[in-house]
């Protein structure tokens, strides 16, 4: 994201809304909205990501010569409302789950407060930006729980769907439990050890396969890597890698592995292994790729499949089983004059009826495991005492009620912006995998099983309860 | 893309491979590469796209002082190389396929001819523009051809995988078919007229919905769309646009339309054109969003839904039930010494078993019904005589065959770069758009079906299946 001008990357109908805003005398109004997804269609638990990036978008935002000109000609806007455009920024608070944290459904990943026109203003790229990498991060976490911590790489940078999601893709990625990536200007960017040995056409411009191997064993002596997979994996690609591996211990090297990358992987891996291990070469590696993701790998191990290290691509950076995280971004209270009034949408999907009013999380640790009990959503201003029993209650069916006793409260939110002021300082790439890692731990495999977990309890304060049911009333009866 | 520097957006093995090369004495080999995929799960046809992207990729290339300090500090590289990518750009040659063409399996989208080292740099940047592009305009087409010409606008940004995709995403989408898109950066940068109207949040904000709806009809008089969703769709939300539309009639104006976004479609819009009919609004337009594809389209179309116009985002913006387009880019030839060497790579797949040799492209016209008969893939220095009868020959199945005759030979390719120079004038992205429609009049409706398309020839020349057969002999015995 760096410097660019992304202001514009926003949808019409904010710029619409917001000068709407201005002509009704609403400027001075403030809004509260929350981000928040309200499933993930192959995952109970997300992990959250892309903060860093939305910070980087909100300091930048500013409307130059040409935006406010591109504005103008489209006859939709007045002058007094491109006047207000041009001294534009940012001045309102935001609160946010940093990344690396592990969330659920309705749980507002960041919350808005700011003018409305500001709040509104921010809508799609927020969404876009948080949706996506909070996508992959989640895929990622998926996967590395399948192949085993510090056993995949990110491979996808040319299925990536263009160049921002293989560089945010491949950050995501790492943040999610991948170790690290073959995409160089990620690497450079978030301060990771780029990946990779050779392509097939590295093979394929030399007169023989045993030639291009010997040649890449010469030149990379201490990461000497071969894809064995260019004609025939065991019958020559196996054969040549072999013969050069024992020139190289002849000469005192280590060769570092092979690399397969097509035919099916549980038997050449196992072949592979087994021809490896016949010439003592117990230490060098089988890597492998192909399209791989957590039910592949998964399906790999049942079979005894014998790979050290994964290079994933298409269906990591893509979240191919999955490509989209639905977050919406939806309005929860509006400030007039000094005054709170909390806003909601209602649907005939009650799925899709918002929690109305400006709120906060808390996640409850047990203190005789360690582990999380529940989370739990509620206003802005209530409090959950630690040293008294609480009673979870089911956000729909009121009757499933739990006592828990004996917990630590963990306050997701953190301070981002105040008053338009950074107010937080973004961690390395690599704090942030050990906040994934360590908030993972908080948790009972049995949520984060890759298919039918159980599901995690998100319950909903009686005090944001009763809000609603009120509300859903009151706003039944007006709009009928 | 503009002018950022995406030099480094490439996997690590590209600068491996390119410095292997260098340390080989293979500064001055020179490669030819195709850039095809072999397979889109989805379609038989695509509508290639990317093609400006690329060029302005190809066309900024160059390491500053940050990129090579980046690398030296990785360990991997020498100093005779890094003083070389000091100087890098790109001298070669590069033939593609025009954007807004329609394209099959197989057939080499652009193809790269120039010093290895820089041939391999550009291979994983030149697959993720190109891959994402064509893969969304694509989509686009199959959309806009299940719902009809004009009448769909992409409304992907929040969905969208990172800020990229958004952008370049609605540039696909115009080139495969939408009309516009609700993303302004978009809009700007491709000079298209941006669309949208409010959100469920400018009608929360107000006390009541109908209220909103008359504010919202007062600021915009001559483009006034109500999102009647927020509540309740025919119970308030059409009854109340219903009360300003008349509003807005007794002063002479004229309401353009309504959006609903959720529930049942089907029913929900033809029960919305029956009130607006009721009161004789029967210009006033009922546009549609939701999470709709070209299966969800064909399905409300069957229904007899009312729409007039739909609004497309997730699963157009992210190709959602076919998220990636597994582009490759293989090696084809070696010259050394002015001397050209076909090459391919083996596989046990035999899909995955590459073409060897430089290629050309032609489609074959009939002159009786202006529809494309066949394409052929053959050698670059091959003519086919539109003058005589020719046999089209099945890329495997040899046997069968078939003479076509009074034919018009359109070469698919056009020269981009020539020794490193651009030589071509990219046109509008309206003009594209007008490609497109044209291209795929060239094709009989049965290729172009959504399900089940009855499969379009494309078939391997004589020479270059003798050429393939031959090579599979040599180095099968060789590498085995």
């Amino acid at each position: 994201m760096d410097k660019r001008n992304l202001t514009l990357l926003t949808d019409y109908y904010e710029l619409t809304m917001m000068n709407g805003y201005m002509v009704k005398g609403m400027s001075d109004t403030k809004a509260v909205f929350d981000l928040f997804f309200r499933t993930n269609a192959e995952s109970n638990y997300c992990i959250a990501a892309g903060l860093e990036q939305a910070i980087q978008y909100i300091k930048n935002l500013h409307f130059g010569e040409d935006e406010i000109e591109f504005l103008r000609r489209t006859g939709d806007f007045g002058e007094e409302f491109l006047t207000y455009l041009k001294n534009f920024k940012f001045t309102g608070d935001i609160i946010a789950v940093e990344e690396g944290t592990v969330v659920f459904p309705y749980e507002p990943l960041l919350i808005v407060k700011a003018p409305i026109m500001e709040a509104q203003l921010v809508e799609s790229a927020l969404l876009n930006i948080i949706n996506f990498q909070t996508l992959i991060a989640t895929k990622a976490s998926r996967i590395t729980r399948a192949a085993a911590p510090g056993k995949v790489i990110e491979f996808g940078l040319r299925r990536a769907q263009a160049p921002d999601a293989a560089v945010f893709g491949a950050r995501a990625a790492i943040i999610g439990g991948c170790s690290s990536t073959s995409n160089v200007l990620a690497a450079q960017k978030f301060d990771a050890v780029p990946k990779g040995t050779h392509a097939h056409s590295w093979i394929m411009s030399f007169d023989s396969e045993l030639e291009a191997f010997r040649a890449y064993a010469s030149i990379y002596p201490k990461s000497c890597l071969l894809l064995v997979d260019t004609y025939d994996t065991l019958n020559s690609g196996m054969v040549n890698a072999i013969i050069v591996f024992k020139e190289m211990r002849a000469k005192g090297l280590k060769p570092v592995g092979v690399r397969l990358d097509s035919g099916d992987l549980a038997y050449l891996s196992k072949k592979a292994r087994e021809m490896l291990d016949a010439e003592g070469f117990y230490d060098v590696k089988v890597f492998s790729g192909g399209d791989l993701d957590e039910y592949t790998v998964t399906s790999l191990n049942l079979q005894g499949a014998k790979i050290d290290l994964y290079g994933i691509g298409t269906k990591l950076i893509t979240s191919y089983t999955n490509p989209s995280l639905g977050g919406v971004y939806k309005l929860a209270a509006i400030e007039q004059e000094g005054k709170e009034f909390p806003k909601m949408k209602i649907s005939d999907n009650p799925e899709k009826v918002t929690n109305p009013g400006e709120k906060r999380i808390y996640r409850l640790i047990s203190n005789q495991t360690n582990k999380a009990l529940a989370d739990v959503i509620c206003l802005k201003d209530e409090v959950i005492d630690p040293d008294k029993p609480y009673t979870l209650i089911h956000p729909v069916d009121r009757w499933k009620t739990k006592e828990v006793s004996n917990f630590t409260v963990k306050p997701l939110y953190t301070k981002i912006f105040e008053g338009g002021k950074l107010v937080y300082k973004c961690p390395t790439l690599n704090e942030i995998y050990t906040k994934t890692v360590n908030s993972l731990e908080d948790f009972w495999d049995e949520y984060k099983r890759i298919e039918k977990p159980q599901l995690y309890k998100v319950d909903l304060s009686d005090k944001i309860y009763d809000l609603k049911q009120k509300m859903l009333n009151e706003l039944g009866s007006k709009n009928r």
